[in-house]
């Protein structure tokens, strides 16, 4: 589909989603404003991004007539998380533009393969090795040693599927975790801070990238995005020069985020690469208001092929996201007239559940 | 209804929103932002709100059967123009809280009555009299003198329905629309510049306004809007005051806009209300970049009840229309990084018809 890749999708045309939570509500939005018809294909009732979206097709990703007719209505695809079943993403492809590429899709998709790929780079990680097996976790530790956490290779988020091994005492529920799925080992980080690089690449090869995003998580969820970073210059210059090369390696077209950590060696600043989103980040949200185009607006350019908006940051960021039942101080929050208030439509407020974010832009130090 | 619109609407309810172009489109998608849902009511297929709606009733204004069901399945009712037939108004805010209230709306919709409404707060109008029929058109061209403008009472928008009189060779032309429909003649203004305050009166009572604005037009339609407004502080002041007593004498819940001549008078500026537009507003479009809260979301927040959002601006403004083909110029735009291109998924670029609009904010003078 190259040559079909590189035309420039004009306003009125037909971008389709894969996925239909708040990403894809979010990214429903920003297409809606440049005039875009959006089309979301997502197996769950109610998904959040129906109720923004001039199509939707409720199906699940094992329905090839659904997903041939999703293709067939759309004139790119793109996705909102990136544990899409590999059938779907061969159809899909062979039918339409898909972005980012399948490729990136899978060396992202399993940790095992993301890491082996970021290495071979040259880019740092935590040092890890395979688990195929529980049989293969105490030779695993021998090597790696501990603290370690045990993930599985695949279908991990905020958590889920991975295990922190401190102690001999924490081996028995890694070997049951080693023995439910494909796992790898990695060592443990002492990190001084998480950052995130939230940056966008488009079908021409164009770059851009947002100020490095500072996170703090709670119950391995992500609590807190705040910027600027306290950090070296250069630090921050190295964070997006890596962010670039991953881009550039996978031939990435969108908004990807790489989660790195930030640690302290012998006074000096390093980063560690712990893993890539192939698609836009709850550590982005901020940029719908704090910056000049937000990492939505910039996927939907970059899928485009439109020329990318400005990154710049408008201000000091706080950005917070709203977990279960934090959605009850809903009021409480917009009382504050500062607060960007964001609600994704979500009915129950189960425990761990992203109900919506909030966003505060201060004024910077710099331009007081 | 009084008791009930004074309850605060949770996220999650419905808002029905009457009207379902540009105005309908924007402010859905600011609804969607706060966790709530939309329902559009319009007659027209392949309106460009239905895209961004979690539902929408295509119908005819006069269908009763259809305005009860869309009553029946929202929980507040609000509406993008004025020219909604009346019977539809009392059927609907019968069934349902609607803001702005129906006597605003009937109120505003009527230039005779506007007019007598702003004088009768002894608020400067420009100097105005019935037309009922042709026959009374030369007394009253006695009266107001020449140059004047004959405008039709009601329906008019964009410089339909109106016509300037200069000489006594312009006579014929109005006689033919006098005779069309009932109109008022106004004394026309020597305006030094248009301007117009987008503000905001939620169900409680508190008010909050944006900066003022000031308003080029080219054949009638709106072009380009230009902040800060190169006024006297007080005449800003002034120009706010003279929306709060509006918008209090209306009990007005929601965004409105009232479009004033800004007059230099023996080197004093001196303002005179044209007229109110009962809704969102072109003239403060820019308002989703450049200022905390857009007039979009303020208009939602207190439709809800909510308290209102900060409106300070973040820059110097410049919003342009994109009026029928100037669509094309899309790509261009874009291209200007700065640029906030927002398109309305229009099909079909009729002349004069609003299609889209750019806002530019550029780092305000007193924060460089």
């Amino acid at each position: 589909m190259a040559a079909e890749t590189e035309t420039i999708l004009p306003p009125g045309s037909t971008i389709g989603i894969v996925g239909g939570g708040q990403l894809a509500r979010m990214l429903a939005i920003a297409a809606s404003q440049y005039g875009l018809k959006v089309h979301i294909y997502a197996p769950e009732a109610n998904s959040p991004a129906f109720e923004v979206s001039a199509a939707h097709t409720c199906a699940s990703y094992e329905d090839e007539e659904k997903l041939r007719q999703f293709a067939a209505a759309v004139d790119v695809i793109t996705y909102e998380f990136e544990n899409i079943p590999a059938a779907a993403v061969s159809l899909l492809s062979n039918m339409k533009p898909l972005h980012p590429n399948a490729e990136a899709l899978s060396t992202t998709q399993d940790r095992l393969s993301e890491k082996t790929f970021i290495s071979s780079l040259g880019i740092e990680t935590a040092p890890f090795i395979a688990v195929p097996d529980s049989g293969a976790l105490d030779d695993a530790i021998t090597q790696i040693g501990l603290p370690a956490v045990l993930k599985t290779t695949r279908f991990g988020y905020d958590g889920k599927g991975q295990i922190i091994i401190r102690t001999e005492a924490d081996i028995p529920a890694a070997r049951k975790l080693a023995d439910s799925a494909v796992c790898i080992l990695e060592g443990f980080v002492p990190f001084r801070e998480e950052v995130s690089v939230i940056a966008t690449r488009n079908l021409s090869g164009a770059f851009s990238s947002f100020d490095l995003c500072v996170n703090e998580h709670k119950n391995h969820i992500l609590d807190i995005t705040r910027l600027p970073a306290n950090v070296k210059a250069e630090t921050e210059i190295q964070a997006i020069s890596i962010a670039q090369r991953l881009a550039n390696a996978l031939d990435y077209v969108g908004t990807l985020a790489v989660e790195m950590f930030l640690v302290e060696d012998k006074g000096k600043e390093k980063l560690v690469v712990n893993e890539i989103a192939p698609r836009v980040h709850n550590s982005g949200h901020w940029t719908i208001e704090g910056a000049v185009t937000s990492q939505f607006a910039q996927h939907i350019r970059a899928i485009c092929n439109w020329p990318l908006g400005q990154t710049q940051r408008t201000g000091r960021i706080k950005m917070r996201n709203l977990i279960g039942h934090d959605i009850n101080d809903w009021l409480e929050i917009v009382t504050d007239e500062q607060a960007h208030l964001h609600l994704y439509g979500k009915e129950e407020a189960r425990e761990g559940r992203k109900m919506g974010h909030v966003t505060w832009v201060f004024p910077d130090k710099m331009a007081q």
